[in-house]
């Protein structure tokens, strides 16, 4: 006999908590799609020439490579780049800007820890430009994502919203282009590092001048609404055109987020996203949920210049977010925010008293699921306490009970499992109740 | 640079067909909600050992088998073995019957020819009793695919239905016991090679009587409506208990289908159907498209004595039925068995005439998705032509367009893609428009 067990780092739940991914999962599509966005399904599989264009580092580490006969293939450790492939491969089929979504599992074979998961979903929209993308777009793909969020009611959420040229123009005008790659690195971790070792870093290590760090950090660390940091960014005497660009796209971005309907409480400039990634140039976006920002953001992502410049010489600006949903739908649980109510598919079980009510109750459960209401139906010789115990773990609001009186009678006994309450009525008044809600 | 291409074997859909794919996704679903079963959602990735407890032959070569670190890892190549792994791993937190769908990829490195896939969906549906399960499951399984079957409007289709039982009763019978599976083999296989290789097979390989092997064929083509077989096969001399546990099983299998609501035009008895493998051990059945049986059949499944004996000494009979969907939406497109109507995400597309317009577009837009429709906004500066073109190739119903004139108007001006045809109408007449249907 063969232990039955599942993989480190790969989340297999039980049928409450699926149903409850599942709700969570359809209201991130739903949402997508409410947006116009186009659904994609690309294979798991690549050939790894293909995958791998443009990996590298860390990345390439944790990929699942394997040779089948002569085919050296990868699992796919994001969307992204099946995107890029995708779209130079089919370029000439698809319209632009193409804007599509996918919600589907990728591969990443980290070291299993608590909350790390190497096979996880990841739930992405783009809009890809052919030549160019308008800035309107870098306003709408955080309104899908704000919308998504309300909805999902996890809470208190902001996202947070940069450009990354303006710190890169801050950077050019102190003269430190040469380290800008390390410079957003280490902004990025300032808050895990602290600022002391932020400060002592750029000193020991890249000798920056005191006087430049400072100004780094005094940038980075500017608070306000959004209407008073872009007013506090415009007045500074930085004539860089990187750095006034930025503020420009910054300004137009967060002024048509708020006529896309994402309220000031939701969203904040923070200058200090820096975005690691080379990947992104221009808005980045990072989520939070507040008070919980241990938790790291929840979605991300940001404009890039070029899509798929490994596979095609045709230029794909773009601008994309991402959620996390495994990771994400972890984390709600063991934080307990996601709304503990039981999870069922069906909305009433139909207890047959006998096997000579198996028919009538047959015919029953036709009749609601014509009405579209899921229905359960037991079908087994059971005592009547395993039925009802049956019916009530299934966590459906009602169960049927179907006996010989109540066929004889033409009426229906109905018990309602969470209010405690049973009553005898007839087909329409059945009706009635389980088309409620 | 890298040539972008999908590895041969998996399919990748442009937009139009993915959301035709995913419609057919979403019905599959639903229905298999409809009857309240419980969604899973196992990994891709197995341990080998697990995965591989119970595979052999032909299935080990194709299986997607690698090493990351020290793992042995395999990808699924079907749900049931996920299914089985799972019910034994997590048999204390369920509740029996335990009635679940999964509806996902998996894995057969195959030769690639036409209609073949390595990648491919399987949308399974298994009622899983604890030591026994009632006979009343294996009519409401195939009751349910045919509510999915009419739902699609695939045309006219057969659920053919049999008990192994029977035909192994007779093999009994006419003494052949020790040859019974390559008997069902052959006769699994009689369509392909034709009855008279039929014949051959088994009076050259096996030296089976002729007289034995006549009356196995006489017995394979027994054909008339339900009932009719029913009475032809209690009339008939035979006494094994196997023959008539068959029948019995197939009696009430094929009443209840009938209570379930399935009706004679869309099922048969067919004696024929034997399933080679031997994990079947009553009930079996395969569908058939009328007039298009070369494309083999498109849902199949059974009723199995023991799931998961590889994993558990906990006795699991159960019974199931799958939909091949990759290789059912090929064909069905092969075919033109599907309805040709275009398809789209978004119902309207909205095009904001200049720049001006952009902020009283979203506006709308914000409007008309609060309202539940699917919408897509148009966000570039370009001719108009460039933008009708657009929302033309979007399949959309209707574009919007806004310009200065309907702003300062409060109206808005809505062109039915489909009918061609222009007007200029109130929001109130807008949103009543866009609700239609």
């Amino acid at each position: 006999m063969i232990e039955p067990r599942t993989l480190p780092g790969f989340m297999e739940l039980l049928p409450g908590d699926q149903i409850l991914f599942n709700k969570i999962k359809d209201t991130i599509r739903k949402n997508y799609e409410r947006y116009g966005f186009l659904p994609l399904d690309t294979p798991v599989l690549e050939s790894s020439e293909v995958l791998l264009a443009k990996a590298g580092g860390e990345t390439e580490k944790q990929i699942y490579q394997f040779k089948k006969g002569d085919s050296d293939l990868c699992m796919r450790f994001d969307l992204t780049v099946p995107l890029a492939k995708y779209v130079a491969e089919n370029f000439n089929e698809l319209s632009f800007p193409f804007a599509r979504y996918q919600i589907d599992k990728v591969y990443r074979g980290e070291r299993p820890q608590k909350g790390r998961f190497r096979e996880f979903y990841q739930c992405d929209i783009d809009v890809i430009g052919r030549d160019s993308l308008s800035l309107y777009y870098d306003a709408e793909i955080p309104s899908i994502m704000y919308n998504v969020f309300k909805e999902l009611n996890i809470g208190d959420f902001t996202i947070f919203v940069s450009n990354r040229k303006i710190l890169l123009g801050l950077i050019e005008e102190l003269e430190l282009k040469d380290i800008a790659t390390d410079i957003f690195r280490l902004i990025d971790k300032i808050e895990k590092i602290g600022e002391n070792n932020f400060v002592l870093a750029l000193k020991d290590d890249y000798k920056v001048d005191e006087q430049k760090i400072q100004k780094l950090l005094e940038f980075v660390k500017i608070k306000g609404s959004v209407d008073e940091q872009i007013g506090l960014l415009k007045n500074m005497p930085i004539q860089n055109a990187n750095f006034r660009a930025g503020i420009d796209e910054l300004e137009v971005v967060t002024k048509y987020m708020k006529t896309f309907g994402v309220t000031e409480e939701n969203f904040e400039i923070n200058l200090s996203i820096a975005r690691g990634l080379d990947y992104y140039t221009g808005t980045v976006y990072e989520t939070f949920i507040k008070g919980k920002e241990n938790i790291g953001s929840i979605c991300s992502g940001g404009r890039f210049d070029n899509l798929a410049g490994f596979y095609t010489k045709e230029h794909l600006p773009g601008v994309g977010m991402s959620i996390g949903l495994t990771r994400l739908f972890y984390q709600l649980k063991e934080n307990n925010i996601l709304a503990n109510e039981s999870q069922s598919v069906a909305k009433v079980v139909i207890l047959p008293m006998s096997d000579e009510c198996i028919e009538k109750s047959i015919e029953l459960s036709n009749k609601l699921r014509e009405n579209e209401i899921n229905t359960t139906i037991y079908l087994e010789n059971t005592k009547f306490k395993t039925k009802l115990a049956f019916a009530v773990k299934s966590n459906a609001n009602y169960a049927i009970f179907m006996g010989e009186d109540e066929i004889k009678n033409s009426v229906y006994t109905i018990k309602d499992l969470i209010k405690q309450e049973q009553q005898t009525v007839t087909l329409d008044e059945l009706l009635t109740i389980l088309k409620e809600k």
